[in-house]
């Protein structure tokens, strides 16, 4: 399944590799989760760990939004594409 | 590092293992994300694809959380733990 | 319309006190915020004050569901009524 | 306490207006939770009050929200304000 289709805005690229070091720290953090369920860890300390990891998570998509913010939005009406992109950031930003 | 500490009070196997299998799911979801970082995404993708995962973790949150209620909390009382589990409940409860 | 029904578990009054004090303040800020649209506000500003009262009701909930954890919760295997007291605080806590 | 500043862009009369109207519920419903805690209501009652508020509160946050990425932030590369508008938005919008 492509997660992605074909679009003439991009991620800019220091953001890009930013948000890749991020989410293999998350990743890792997930493995570490996974290793602690091996054993017979305590509730409370399992979900502290998920807590960090939505932290870590809210990070990455704090940059890549700012990015997009900076790099797509503010410049949507010299585009012409301002409301489908704020439609689609409406979407996105709802609560999950 | 170690992620837990000697505690009386176990997560549940059933749901450790539930918990397990999701989190499984998660790891490979950001797998999938790192490797849409690899192309050229789109910002609004990246965003889409993070807040699924986020939408993911609640879900073994909320599980770790139910089963934390059911077979620890509700039985505080009769332990003597009750301050104890309610503070530290209380804790990882708050909005990060 | 009644926004309670007839329960045999009851908010402490202390807690019930504290709640009802917090959210004339919250009503006051709801109020401040009506004032701010009479004018001419800058959006953001308000979202600011919009953030600030949920911050305030964040805490009223977080006052409460301590007193129902404790008072509540905490003694529901001693009362038996464990799987209907956690499966409600599941669905309030989800979530919104 | 003035709530806003001089600022040279402001919220959309249409917009300003369904604002009120939201916020005038707002304010009846929290009247509501008021009137609910002079009686002795059921913690979770209340809780369930308090989540409807804030759900009201996010839909008033999303419309004023909408609004400002329509009419200033896809505009802000044209106007040159494009740093400062981005900054004090990523700030309101990090996790409480």
């Amino acid at each position: 399944m492509s997660l992605t289709h074909e679009h003439p805005l991009h991620l800019e690229p220091k953001v890009r590799e930013d948000a890749r070091r991020r989410l293999l720290s998350v990743k890792g953090h997930v493995e570490g989760i996974l290793k602690m369920l091996e054993g017979e860890p305590y509730c409370v300390d399992v979900l502290k760990q998920i807590k960090a990891v939505q932290g870590a998570l809210d990070k990455v998509g704090e940059a890549v939004l700012k990015s997009h913010l900076e790099h797509h939005v503010a410049s949507a009406a010299q585009r012409g594409d301002t409301d489908a992109l704020v439609d689609e950031l409406m979407e996105v930003l709802k609560y999950r």
